[in-house]
Order: C-alpha cells, then sequence, then structure tokens
C-alpha cells in the first residue's frame, strides 16, 4: 500500500485553514470579511527598496551565494549593530523567509526524539517544524490574566528531561503581542547556560516595540554558543513574500552545520535579496511611521476591546498581534459562526481562535488572536461587529 | 554540552565546497578558471521575463498563496499540456526551488529509517535531502559503459526491501546526461506498481533532450498514485536565482500533505512567481536557440574528450553534463591538482570529481562530471587545458 508518512501524518494542517472555506462563502454572499486573523501587514512595502528590484540590471538570474549575497550580509550587520546587536557578517547566513531559519536552526541542533520547551500560546507554524525534523514540543504555559509574561523559573525546570534540547522564544511575541524585559531575557540566560539549552530566538517584529526597548537574543553575554537568532525581513518591511530571513549565530559549529543544509537547497532567492539589502538603506526614522500607525492601531483595538462586557485583553508590548478572552463557549465554533451565521451592515470578522497557538489540549478556548493590520477606520468597524456579535452569538458564556 | 544533531553530522558537505578555496587561490595568482564544475547556465534569463519583474505594479509584497499564486498554477498547467503531460492546476504546489519539491515529497511519503532506491552517479544534494528527513539511500549502480543506462531490473529488484518506500530518478540526468527511454520508463513503472512504491521523478532538465523525445513520468498510464514529479524553473529558462520549483501529484493524498509543508512555510517568493508565470508565454520555438546551443557545446566537449588518449565519455542524451572517464588514480586529487599546480596559458579548469556523485564508496574515481555551460569558445579553451594536464599530470594511470 502506498501510504503517507508518520511524519506527514503528525503534520498539522494550517490552525485557520479550516475557517477559509467560511470565509469564502461570506464573501460570496456580499458580506464584507474584515481579516484580524493573519498576519499580512497592509503597510506599503518601502518604495525604494521595491525600485531597487526594479531597477536591477543583470542578464542572468543566477544561484546567490548560499548564504546568501556577500554585500547583503554585510549590510545587514550594519543593520543589527546599528540596534546595537554585536552580529558580524560572518555570523550569518541569510535564509528563505524566518521559516526556513527555524527548520535548520531546529535540523542543526536537535535529533528526532529531542525535546524544546516554547512558552505557550505560541506560533502554531512551530508545531510543523518541530514535527519535519522530529522534535517533541513541550509548553510552559503563560497566561492571559499576567499579561502572557514569561512563566516563572520553576516552570522551565520542571518541564527540563535528559532529552530537553533548547529553549524557544519569540520577542516580541506571536501571537500574544508579549515583549521580553531585560531582567527576563537575564532569567532565560540563567536556564540555558545551567541545562546547557539552545535558545532559538525568533525576532520577527524586533522593529515594533511600544513598551520598551527591544532586548536581543544576541546581546545575552556569555551565552554567545547558546543562542540561535532567527530573524526576516517580512513583518519589517511589509515584504513577507520576498520570503528572506536570516540565521545568525556565534556557534561556529552551529554555523557551519547550518551551512551544509544550505548548500544543500542551493541558494535563498534573489530578488528579495537586492529588496533586503536595499531596505537597510532607508532613513534612521523610516520605522517611526509605521511604528506610531501600529501603535494607534494597537490602543484602538485593545480599548475597545475591554470596553466589551466580558471581554479581557491585555495591552501587548509589542508586534501586531493581541490575544482576547471572550465570553464564549468554544473559539473554534465562534470564529466560524462569525463567517457562517453573522453580519452586522454586511460586515463580519475573521478570527484566529487561540486554540490552535497553545500545545496543550484544552486551552485557548475562550481567546481569539487578532492582528491590528487593518487601518484604523476598518479596525473599528471590525471591533463593531464583535460587540454586536457578542450580543447575539448563541454560545456566549461568562467566566 | 552543547551538541550539534547526529542528522548535522550526517549531512554531507558539497562535494566541490572543498575545492573552491584552490579555486580562489588560482584565481589570486592571475589565471584563468573555466568552470565546468557547476550548473549555472551562462544563458541569459528571457528578457520578457525579466521585464515581467520589472513592471510589478503591487505596492505591497504579500505572501502568496502556499501552493503558489493561482494564476501561475493554471499557466504551469498549461505548459504542462502542451507538453503532452497530463497535469491540472489542482495538481500543483508551487515550490521554492526544485530542492524544496524533493524535501517536501521525501517528508509527505517516507519516515525515518525508509529507504529509497536511486541510480548511481546521482545528483550530491539528494543525500542531503535524505539526511533531513532520515531516509537511507540504497543506490543501484549504472555505469560508464552502457551509457549510464537504467540498470537491469533484476539490480532494482536485489536492492528492494521491506523498507524500500521509492526510488528517485533524475531524467534526463545530472550527473550523467542520459536520457530514459520511453521503455525503460515502462520498466520502472513495472517496478513501482509490482513493489508499491512512489517514485519521484526529478526532470528539471526536460527541455534540453537531443538523443531523443522526452518521456514524463506523469505520463505513466496506471501509475497516477505513485508518480511525485519534481520541477524546477531553474535550468529551463536560465533562471537559478529565482527558487522557483514544483511538486506535482495527482496523489491526493500526497497533494493535501505536501500542503501541510506548503503552509508551514508560509509561501513560495513572489517576485519570481511572476517571471515564472511570464515565462510560459514565451514563443513555442523558444528553447530551440538553447537547446541547439547546448548541442553544439555537448558535441564540442564529447569529441574534443574521446580525441585524448585514454579519455572515455558517452555521448549523453540530454541536460548539459557529461561524465567523462579520465586516465587519473583520483578524480579529488586531480581535480585540485589542476587549480593548485596546473595552469597552461595562465588558464585552468575546474571539475566536479565523480566521488561525489556516488553513494557506493571508491566509485567515481576516474571519473569527473563535465558541465558544458560555457560558450563554445571557452570550451575549446577548458579542453586544451585538460589535454595538456592529462599529459603532465602525476597521478596518471591508464586503466
Amino acid at each position: 500500500m502506498l501510504n503517507i508518512s508518520n511524519r506527514g501524518k503528525l503534520m498539522p494542517p494550517s490552525p485557520i485553514r479550516k475557517l477559509v472555506p467560511y470565509a469564502e462563502e461570506a464573501k460570496k454572499k456580499g458580506i464584507k470579511v474584515y481579516h484580524l486573523n493573519i498576519g499580512q501587514p497592509d503597510i506599503e512595502t518601502p518604495k525604494a527598496a521595491l525600485d531597487a528590484v526594479r531597477n536591477f540590471d543583470f542578464k542572468v538570474l543566477e544561484y546567490s551565494h548560499s548564504a546568501g549575497n556577500e554585500s547583503y550580509r554585510r549590510k545587514l550587520a550594519q543593520y543589527y549593530k546599528k540596534l546595537g546587536m554585536d552580529v558580524d557578517y560572518s555570523h550569518i547566513i541569510i535564509t528563505t523567509g524566518g521559516s526556513e531559519a527555524i527548520l535548520f536552526g531546529f535540523m542543526s541542533c536537535l535529533d528526532p526524539g529531542d525535546e524544546v520547551i516554547i512558552p505557550e500560546p505560541f506560533y502554531a507554524n512551530y508545531n510543523g517544524f518541530a514535527v519535519a525534523a522530529g522534535v517533541v514540543v513541550k509548553p510552559v504555559t503563560s497566561y492571559i490574566e499576567t499579561g502572557f509574561a514569561l512563566p516563572p523559573i520553576e516552570e522551565f525546570e520542571k518541564a527540563i528531561t535528559p532529552k530537553t534540547k533548547a529553549i524557544v522564544i519569540c520577542n516580541p511575541n506571536n501571537p500574544t503581542g508579549y515583549l521580553y524585559s531585560p531582567k527576563e531575557m537575564e532569567t532565560l540566560k540563567n536556564i540555558i547556560i545551567k541545562h546547557d539549552l539552545y535558545l532559538f530566538s525568533d525576532e520577527a517584529y524586533r522593529e515594533f516595540c511600544y513598551s520598551g526597548e527591544h532586548f536581543s537574543a544576541m546581546n545575552l553575554k556569555g551565552a554567545e554558543n547558546n543562542v540561535i537568532l532567527m530573524d526576516t525581513i517580512s513583518k519589517r518591511y511589509s515584504a513577507c513574500g520576498g520570503r528572506i530571513g536570516a540565521l545568525v549565530t556565534k556557534n561556529k559549529l552551529i554555523y557551519d552545520t547550518v551551512m551544509k543544509f544550505a548548500q544543500a537547497r542551493l541558494s535563498p532567492p534573489s530578488f528579495a535579496q537586492i529588496l533586503a539589502e536595499a531596505a537597510v538603506d532607508l532613513p534612521d526614522d523610516y520605522f517611526n511611521h509605521t511604528k506610531a500607525e501600529y501603535l494607534k492601531r494597537r490602543n484602538i483595538l485593545v480599548d475597545r476591546l475591554n470596553k466589551i462586557p466580558g471581554v479581557f485583553c491585555p495591552r501587548p508590548g509589542g508586534a501586531f498581534y493581541a490575544i482576547a478572552k471572550l465570553p464564549i463557549d468554544d473559539s473554534d465554533k465562534f470564529a466560524q459562526w462569525l463567517l457562517e451565521h453573522f453580519s452586522y451592515e454586511q460586515q463580519t470578522i475573521m478570527v484566529a481562535p487561540a486554540t490552535g497557538f497553545y500545545a496543550t489540549n484544552g486551552l485557548g478556548k475562550n481567546e481569539v488572536r487578532l492582528a491590528y493590520v487593518l487601518d484604523t477606520n476598518s479596525l473599528h468597524k471590525a471591533m463593531n461587529c464583535l460587540e454586536k456579535a457578542l450580543e447575539i452569538y448563541p454560545g456566549k458564556k461568562l467566566a
């Protein structure tokens, strides 16, 4: 019998995929759907960076270096240095999106059966890369009541077994928006050094911090060999389709190992490397406008949410997501109901049920993730919808 | 102790990587190095396809669909149909290069410990994807004396164990240039059906067939559920840096499983999808010129090689590679010596030792792979170098 692999069976489908047909149906009925479910920013990609691609002058679209163009790696090192991060171009391997950085990191550091600890709720696709690498995810739960702060050190200690090889964080966090404090980063450093663990630090949303400064894992003194930074230009420059990320590490053995995986797939995409290289030259104040825009949206979203009876949403310190606790029975059912049975003034919203972000079964049932990637006007309309929806949702349930 | 993974240790480095520093040294000494070692075509990427990228008009570089833009998938299905291949757009998942198609195919069909049979010599990076997926490669040897024809069916039968799940072919072949005949494809069909195996068919060089018509594995009647096509635009349109490939299968369960891996990495690169979509509209005679050019080069290369005493090179039926048997002790040593100790009129050549393409230890020691990706003038000069080099190489050894 021709069977698919067990790995293929274990591979989780996208948690919102099952909702897509309902969104399509709603649109067919003429209902406008506000997409709060995905992290696709509406912010324009910087024109100067797009123009760099428009103006390329080569005649043969060649493979780039497997680690990415050296000129781009050198530029990217400048970008990190400007932010006070101690990174040399020789620490950088350009990857096909942040996704590939995660996969290469897992593949190079971890073997099948090894365990990684991830504070939950976490970015759902970590599960996919863990399955691809045969790695077991052990969640440590963070809670909405504390704004999804780093769980206490004892929780990590309890989760560590002889098979534990790494901790994965996303800072600022997707899906919670939580920004780790320097003190929390120090706590993590102590754990990884004490237990000889790798720290995979996903800093895709580094530019978007509102409640304080970003503290990069690359700046954890004494943990240079433990830290593997996973980065991407997707959110930074609103360039998700470019598929340009980076794996950064000072651990030479890991670097050389990741390079073998990078060589096997030949090279990262050429066009978007041009864009990414040009983007480093954007004026220093480039992010001010974007950040101000996201901050305004965050405040509208959170303020509106917390005014709805029975809703609680901690104010996220970074990224462009928030998790809200709703007075509902089941976030998967609610998300489907919003698309299938609800509309207000011919409009509805699509949200991501938080169940998809927890590894522990049963958690997230009354939580949804909302991405504030819509302009303030649309965001207000989306909140009007949510308000009305919660008034009439049949599965309403106060905590 | 922070260790790299066993998988990372097993991951093979690029077989020509160790030669790169010698090539760089030679260039520093002012020696011109003819690169016959890599499959980076010098043919220009079609201008119309490059122009399509120059003329993009979006303002946000968004994620594409995880399976690739639907408009491109529909176009690509047209391309296949024009070639007489029975492919619908719903069978296609656009991947990041052919590389990702191989990885997704392995991940979705095979589990760690499963075995795949590959006629050797084979594309060295299959080893890398096998290691990433935990899969064991079992080679079946093809021989230079028969021009690297498909090994006899008994050899496959001998190699099949209860753990065998698939056969991998590359047609026309990299590194041998061998073009499988329709009869050989039928033989393969009988094997995969009899033993319930998947057939991974890498058809990256489909356009470049000189000794007959290409017979795609997609046209094997009755094996629709067994066949997984791995494709790429890299060689077809000289667009290696675009990183656009495709996995094509009529097996719905495999398709759905591959989609889960595709969703985890979000999307293939956007810019080069524009290029690839535009390229499908090139005039029908577009490949005639390129094919004629490669044919001319093939004949120069093979004719010149076979005139050198002690050298044998079968005339390849496709792709742009040839494997030549040389009167040498060790192809790795010879390749290094060419760069380190040899030059003729301030020129030398870089070749790929064939040892890197065999899984069986000891094979390929007197063989090298030559890519005819240089213009005819350079190719003649490169052959002059080889001729002279073999006259004086200290490790000369007649068979």
